[in-house]
């Protein structure tokens, strides 16, 4: 299956000059979201995943149904002030400003093997405060997978070192 | 399984008087996380199922393993703004002021039959309004699906004539 096929291209989103890759038509369609999930699965076993990590939100969409099919379980990054229990946060640099990103401080336990999924790499900046905060909670990071790579934006280079699979490149 | 024993009850969250009922612990154990979705599922097929779909962001980690057991599509409901083609609309009332769900005008084609997926049925406010987005795009409402219903809030009352199911109740 060419998952290819499946995204939309949207003019001019979020503003003026960008080309938004939307993945949205994957996920409504049942067969390329099973297809899809199942070659992250591929990648989550190659790598030995014990828990799937995501941001939040499209990374709960690619994550979910990878973490039921390992039988793993998931946990979600957050915005601040979004998980009701004890987090640690880590902050990173955006375009223009910061952003910071939590999770549970229970969420990973020591020795974990982690994957990390999200719908798509661009410059890293999301991906490599999620890396840090599984690494804060003692968690190894196994492999990153994405459903697309901008790889014109280089964020593979800034998280080289970790395992990354993503199934549609631009 | 008792689901109920995964679930972490954290007081005063979000604000101080309520008793939040928090999943988190449920979708980080591998075994529950299956357990629940596959008690969804069961519904899901006994309702006749060809789409979910799920509010953002928990109903995102619900909705989306229960689509890939059934090889269905997902289709997220999401606040303004963050959906990148053109979206219909909803306003629902909060306990002070007002909400807006949105839907890609394209989610759900005339007819289908939808399972709406989320962690939490309370006053039913937020699935008063999907079910009025998935009904305005001409989808069928096959049911409505939570992990818990906080039976003393009556959002079932509030949405009779819609087949309802709820894995753990308050």
């Amino acid at each position: 299956m060419d998952l290819k096929e499946f995204v939309t291209i949207v003019p001019d989103y979020p503003k003026e000059g960008i080309s938004f890759k939307d993945i949205s038509t994957i996920m409504d369609n049942g067969k390329a979201y099973k297809f899809a999930t199942d070659e992250i699965v591929k990648f989550a076993k190659e790598v030995e995943t014990d828990i799937i990590v995501g941001p939040e939100a499209r990374g709960f969409i690619i994550g979910c149904p990878v973490a039921y099919a390992l039988e793993a379980g998931f946990a979600p990054v957050r915005k601040p002030g979004k998980l009701p229990r004890e987090t640690i946060e880590v902050e990173y640099d955006l375009e223009y400003g910061k952003d910071v990103l939590t999770i549970h401080k229970d969420a990973i336990k020591p020795g974990q093997r982690v994957l990390i999924v999200d719908d798509l790499l661009a410059t890293g900046g999301t991906i490599g405060a999620t890396i840090e905060l599984v690494e804060k909670l003692g968690g190894i990071v196994a492999g990153c997978a994405f459903i697309i790579e901008l790889s014109y934006l280089d964020g593979r280079n800034k998280l080289k070192g970790y395992d990354m699979r993503s199934l549609i490149t631009y």
